[in-house]
C-alpha cells in the first residue's frame, strides 16, 4: 500500500498529508486516520514550513507537510499528538509511514546550514539528500543504529527500568552503536556499562524503525555468562532477575522490547 | 586490548597515536603497526588541527589527531595511505581502530557549524558531541546503517558486479537504510531495485563496522522467491547466478561480503 519515492511529482495539487506542527502530527477529530487530503489543506489554508515527499500511498503521493508553529487549530476539527501516542492506535504501516515523515522533516530543519564551511545548504531536487554550493557537502538523512537486547538465564530475564521511562517499567537494555563498533560489539558493552553482567551467545531476533527521533532498532536475544547485576547510576534505576511467570509492567508488543519479551515467553513455554 | 572511553585524561603528553593528514593515515616506514608514540609526535612537530580522544589501547591513552595538509612528511619515513589499503593488512581491531579513529576526525571537521542555525558548534568536554550554544542543538558521530546481502538458490549465489567497483569483482548487494525503513524492508526493496528478484527467508548473519566512509554493515542471507534479473543500470554493470565451484572473483575474507560467501558455501560443502 506504500510505495516509497524521492522523485516528487510536478505539482503539489493533490496526494494526501501527514501534517505536523511543532513537531506533533495533527490529525482530523473525524478521520480515523492521520492523513489529510489537499482539498482539506487549501479550505485550511495553513502557511507551509516545509515539504517532503514521501512516495504513494494506495497510488496517490504521499507528503510530508511542516505548518506554521503560531496556526491557531481549530480544537474542535483537530487535534496535535506526539507521535508516541500514535503507536499501537494506528497500523504499522501507518505508524512507520508517520515516524518517516517527522523524520525527513526534523531532517530538513536541523540541516539548514553546512556543518562544514557554515553556508545555507539547498534541498536536492534529484535524490533525498541536502547539499551546500560553496564546499559541495551532501547530507543524507541520518538514522541512529541501536542494540536492543532481552538478556536471559534460563526462565529468568534480566530487565531494568531506565532513568528516562516515562513509567514505573522494566524492559530491554538499549544502546548507540558507536563509530568503528559492530552491533554485536556494542551489545557485549552496553550491557556491561549499564549492568556489570557478562553476555555470550548472541542470537539475532530483528530490526525496527523507532522514530524517537531517529532510531534504527537492532532486536538481539543474549545469554548471561557471569557477573552481577550492578546498576549504572545515571541510565538505570533499577535491574532485576525475573521469572518469566512473575513479571513487572513490561512494555507493549507495538515495541520491540515488548515482542522480545514475548517471543521469549512463547520459546520457553513451547519448551 | 582496546577500552573504548569518551573522557580525555587530563594531559595530551603521553600515550599512542593514529595520526590523519589528507584524509589518509600516516604510518612510519620502520613501525610494523600506524601507531606512533608521543615522543615521535613531538619531535617531529607537526602542527595539528584536530584531536579526538578513543581510549586505551593496552592501558594507555589513544589519539586521533589530523595534521595540518600542509606538512610535507619524510618520505624515508612515513607514507601516507588510504584506510582501505590497511585492510587485511593488519589486526581487525587495529583496522577497526584506525576506522573509528577516521570517522570521528571527519565528524569533527564535518560538524563545525550547527545546521539548525548556523552558528559555531563547540567540541564537548563531557561526552562524544558538538554542541551549539546559541540554539543548543547537540550531534553525535553519524553511522549509515546499510543492510549487505548474499541471494541464494539451492547451489547458486547471486552476484554483482556494481559500477563503483575499483577492479574486476562480483560482491553481494547493499544498500542504505532509509528514514522508516526496518533493515528487512531495506533488504527486499533493494534487491528488487537492484537486479529485480523476489527474496524470502532472511536470515542474519553479523554486523561489521566500515569505515568508507562510516558504514554498519548488517550482513544477511536471503533465498530467491521469484523474477528475472534485471540490472539497475547505473548501479549494476552486471548479476549473475553463479554455481559455488565456480565463482567469478569475489571479496576478501576481511569484508563482510567475502564472509558472506565464504560462509554460505561452507555450509554447502558440509551438506
Amino acid at each position: 500500500m506504500f510505495e516509497p519515492h524521492n522523485q516528487p511529482p510536478e505539482t503539489t495539487a493533490d496526494g494526501v498529508h501527514l501534517v505536523f506542527q511543532r513537531g506533533e502530527l495533527v490529525s482530523d477529530l473525524r478521520a480515523r486516520e492521520p492523513l489529510l487530503p489537499h482539498a482539506q489543506l487549501k479550505a485550511d489554508n495553513w502557511v507551509e514550513i516545509r515539504r517532503q515527499f514521501l512516495g504513494f500511498w494506495h497510488g496517490e503521493p504521499l507528503w510530508a507537510v511542516e505548518i506554521d508553529e503560531q496556526i491557531e487549530l481549530d480544537p474542535m476539527r483537530y487535534q496535535r499528538g506526539n507521535l508516541y501516542t500514535l503507536l499501537g492506535r494506528v497500523d504499522e504501516p501507518l505508524f512507520a509511514l508517520a515516524g518517516r515523515a517527522a523524520q525527513l522533516l526534523a531532517w530538513e530543519r536541523d540541516h539548514q546550514y553546512c556543518g562544514s564551511c557554515g553556508n545555507p545548504m539547498q534541498v536536492d531536487v534529484g535524490e533525498r539528500a541536502m547539499r551546500c554550493g560553496p564546499c559541495r557537502s551532501v547530507i543524507y538523512p541520518r538514522i541512529a543504529p541501536c542494540i536492543i537486547v532481552l538478556v536471559t538465564r534460563g526462565e529468568e530475564l534480566l530487565l531494568a527500568r531506565g532513568a528516562n521511562f516515562p513509567r514505573p517499567m522494566y524492559s530491554t537494555l538499549a544502546g548507540f552503536i558507536e563509530a568503528g563498533e559492530s552491533a554485536e560489539e556494542t551489545l557485549v558493552r552496553e550491557v556491561k556499562e549499564e549492568v556489570g553482567v557478562n553476555v555470550d551467545r548472541i542470537e539475532y531476533f530483528k530490526s525496527q524503525s523507532w522514530p524517537f527521533p531517529n532510531q534504527l532498532m537492532l532486536g538481539y536475544f543474549a545469554e548471561y555468562a557471569g557477573g552481577d547485576i550492578v546498576c549504572e547510576p545515571t541510565e538505570i534505576l533499577d535491574a532485576q532477575w525475573f521469572h518469566y511467570s512473575d513479571l513487572p509492567q513490561i512494555p507493549p508488543p507495538s515495541s520491540i522490547s515488548g515482542q522480545l519479551i514475548r517471543h521469549y515467553i512463547g520459546s520457553l513455554q513451547r519448551g
